[in-house]
């Protein structure tokens, strides 16, 4: 009987929880909107509901013996040692919060409580069901990233999950500082990976250049019906592909932003393998071109051996994959 | 009997060897020039002419029986696991060496060449010695910066040193980017640590500073009789001590690119301790000051526990410390 686990993936919109094979198939998946309103509780009580429902539906043909247990990928600061959740983003009224412990409270007693309780970051997770699962299969080590609203991390050394010296915090190539003298600023530090391509600065970014030269800009300005508010990456992303030259250039300034960050990844750490995901990701080429020209160019000849950028399979399914594999190890 | 090894420091001015005892006192040293004009051959000759020196005139008082073995560090790419050594810089004509296999041979019959020999990068041997003998005894993990004509770095994690998911490449923190888009561009790269704050950079920088600025420049113009060639470090340390501004300025950026630098290595890898070492870092307070502020400034509140700054204790003494405890590990 092959073994299998309960994969969650707890986001600021919604907790998605799947039951995942040990080779990686999705068996049963579900979703709910994250109850953000009742603090720790709320979502615990979510959790323990979701949990119990999965189990109860696949446990009889799966088998019970072979559940190897739940895991549970969350943003913020989280120590899978002690297994606490500390300022979630999104995620209001949280400190730091015991998340595994009131979890076994809640689900004592009953089936899926009496096996492993796991907890890592959500970006760490997805990075760990790139590596058992997705594009990351054949890499010993690498970095993936999830380009979205913010900019996540999470680095694989040796087929493993690189918690990093501290408490688990490791990978954060968005808190990465390439302009250091440059105007951008995020939760006030400036020059951030993220401050520069989190999705909202890409839109900044290409609204500014809209406004320098709005000849240039009117073709993307269009599609948004001249509405700042109305400007997605989406738009920037079909403008490039028809050609815009503003557009190219907003993903040619992103894709560059982000090769620098690889390249001191590649400079500290010797990793020359990258995963790239996230919804910011899908513009492909657009990003992953330029990224890898940056990265040559940014990085000593004797480097460039064995580099790669590979765009991410597991899309956002990647944390609920990576949340079971944390039962498998 | 207490163990004992060889520690060589190979440099592109000197090779500095020594005998090391087991709880790191130098019971010997010597060091000659090295002979740069006659490529790999005459530098085995060198190193071997060296040991085998060392190892005659300690061996009978340590015993020969407690001879670990050799280690040498040496700047440039280094497989510790092929044993070779690929274009270090300062030494003329050479491409990839076999540089343990020809040691091995030229001393094959001798007592120390039936021991072990270990070789290693440079910067990674400081680290070690650092970390066993120096003021990284006290830390799991750190990073260590020397400071000199470059910047090299290196990583150690879990006590043990960290050499990188590849080859031994790792730690190379003078080769990150933090200014992407500035106007120093060093070894093709543009807007790296070494470039903006290498031995010459800061002079360079300084006498920028001097030119913009001749009133307030006097002071420390005066100090190098005008001439930029004389200008050096000490100068501007020197003047800064006695509070010119503008080498206050000077010293103030240094530590605010190496801040912004070890603030990217807190992000990425969660390393909180920084050991720097190097002939700059005698400037002290004057770097370390900034450099805690910019660290400080440049990552999250939740990542400053336990940050912790400190001067390398070993000085020119590290690499051969580290090297020989290649041979205790």
């Amino acid at each position: 009987m092959s073994r299998w686990a309960i994969g969650i993936d707890l986001g600021g919109t919604a907790i998605k929880a799947a039951v995942v094979g040990f080779q990686g198939g999705i068996v049963l998946e579900r979703s709910v909107p994250t109850d953000t309103s009742s603090g720790p509780e709320g979502i615990v009580s979510q959790l323990s509901g979701i949990v119990a429902a999965l189990y109860d539906e696949v446990s009889d043909g799966l088998g019970a013996d072979a559940f190897a247990g739940t895991g549970l990928g969350a943003p913020g600061a989280v120590d899978p040692e002690e297994g606490t959740l500390s300022y979630p983003p999104n995620l209001p009224g949280w400190t730091t919060f015991p998340l595994r412990k009131a979890l076994a409270c809640v689900l004592e007693g009953t089936s899926p409580g009496s096996s492993p309780f796991f907890i890592e970051n959500d970006a760490n997770a997805a990075a760990l069901g790139e590596a058992c699962y997705g594009a990351g299969r054949d890499f010993r080590d690498f970095l993936m990233v999830t380009l979205g609203t913010g900019v996540g991390g999470g680095i694989v050394l040796d087929r493993k999950l690189y918690r990093g010296a501290g408490g688990g915090t490791a990978g954060e190539i968005g808190f990465m500082i390439v302009d250091f003298q440059g105007p951008s600023v995020h939760a006030g530090i400036r020059g951030t990976i993220e401050g520069m391509i989190g999705k909202e600065r890409i839109v900044d970014y290409a609204w500014a250049l809209i406004a320098e030269d709005p000849v240039s800009g009117s073709h993307l300005s269009g599609l948004c019906r001249h509405d700042r508010a109305m400007l997605s990456p989406r738009h920037i992303e079909q403008a490039a592909r028809q050609g815009d030259p503003l557009s190219l250039a907003v993903w040619e300034r992103v894709g560059s932003v982000l090769g620098v960050g690889f390249a001191n990844v590649t400079a500290l750490m010797d990793i020359r393998k990258f995963v790239i995901g996230g919804g910011i990701a899908a513009a492909g080429g657009l990003i992953f071109d330029p990224a890898r020209q940056q990265l040559l160019r940014s990085t000593l000849p004797s480097m460039h051996d064995g580099i790669e950028l590979v765009p991410a399979e597991l899309g956002n399914r990647a944390g609920m994959h990576g949340a079971a594999a944390l039962c498998f190890q």
